[in-house]
């Protein structure tokens, strides 16, 4: 069977939902906008203010509010009343407040991996929401540890698996965004297997390099990842 | 001389500034709304405000930014122009670009300590703005290990110290906040040595319960930190 691996666990549109939120929540502002600006309008320049903002900012909501005013100020020559920016924060805190929605499958299956392998939750966005989502997940114990970063390059990993002790050829890093979990992964030389959420943010694309393809596994639902794993575990290094 | 010490700094406002560029912001964001506020309603609606806000948005420029949006709506009725709402995110962004500025005598102080004990950064606020400074104060070699926490409370400090592998009575807290540095380091049994900034948060003030004041040291400036941990070093636990 091999050794016991290493399991990086993704959190958000990983174990639970949290890009299907802010569909909706911008789907709402749109709707409000709609007199002023068309709505592929709007998210064609929502995009653009993020993907600026981006290094300034970092992830989560309080990024994706700031970004939405100031989107829906510049494209209507501020002529969107204050009162719906207001209304855009208060939604922003309905954001926050969510409760934690678990995928499919999700607790069963890290209550059975977490007695045979380590579990690792890595995640990055606001460091106060992560974490809160962690407490209302209900599945902190299922970790060995619980690592919040600011971004999900191949150096952020380095010092996560630094940090726990494994090396890279007995890591798996189980996540849905291409561009975070399962390329960076590769890169660093540990597997990687990709769970496609319905709905990826535009800013979490990527292609898998032809040279890391080997490395990586896709599957449809988390349901499958035991099998995988059993697979891993007994092939070793690819 | 004892053993050496696991020393754990704060950052803002005790190794670089960080609350008087907070006020010079929102004087400006005062002085614009001066038309519809006054600027002590204003101050004490935003404090009431972020204080509402705290366990949603966390610290930081970003939830600064929101609180002060929602805050400036509010008061004036949703009068406010929304081309100033729009300023006020671009002063937010200056107030994330900001070079960090170290305070007096830090750079040299942590130097020499860093050759005779283990310093830790234990610093709160945004994941992503505090990395930023971090790296650009220069400091990052002269710690054994950064911790970004989301609040510092008992625990978080319990957490650090578990994860650095101190026993509380091997530790000090030097830093400027009683609330978040020095209360809750000597609750937990540790030392702590407060140098105080020149204006402090209104959510950061707190007192020292009687209890707990042999194990505090007040410094007037980072000057006087080398020769009370000499003491400190020497004497064992109070």
């Amino acid at each position: 069977m091999g050794a016991p691996l290493v399991i990086g666990f993704d959190g958000d549109d990983t174990l639970w939902h949290s890009e299907r939120y802010f569909v909706l929540t911008q789907e709402r502002i749109m709707a409000e906008l709609a007199p002023w600006v068309a709505a592929e309008r709007f998210e064609e320049a929502l995009l653009a203010t993020e993907r600026a903002n981006l290094a300034r900012f970092g992830y989560g909501v309080k990024g994706f509010l700031l970004s939405t005013i100031e989107t829906a100020i510049s494209l209507t020559e501020a002529r969107v009343p204050a009162s719906l920016i207001h209304q855009i924060v208060q939604w922003g805190k309905e954001l926050l407040d969510h409760p934690v929605e678990l995928l499919p499958d999700v607790a069963p299956i890290l209550e059975d991996l977490s007695a045979q392998h380590r579990l690792v939750l890595i995640t990055k966005g606001d460091l106060f929401h992560q974490e809160a989502k962690v407490a209302g997940s209900g599945l902190a114990d299922r970790f060995d540890a619980v690592h919040i970063v600011a971004e999900k390059h191949v150096r952020d990993y380095e010092r996560v698996l630094a940090s726990v002790g494994v090396a890279p050829s007995d890591f798996v890093m189980v996540g849905n965004s291409l561009r975070s979990d399962i390329v960076p992964a590769a890169e660093l030389g540990g597997r990687a297997v990709h769970v496609p959420y319905h709905v990826t943010w535009a800013l979490e694309e990527a292609e898998v390099p032809e040279v890391l393809a080997d490395r990586v596994t896709r599957i449809d639902r988390m349901g499958e990842l035991p099998a995988v794993l059993d697979q891993l575990r007994g092939a070793g290094q690819p």
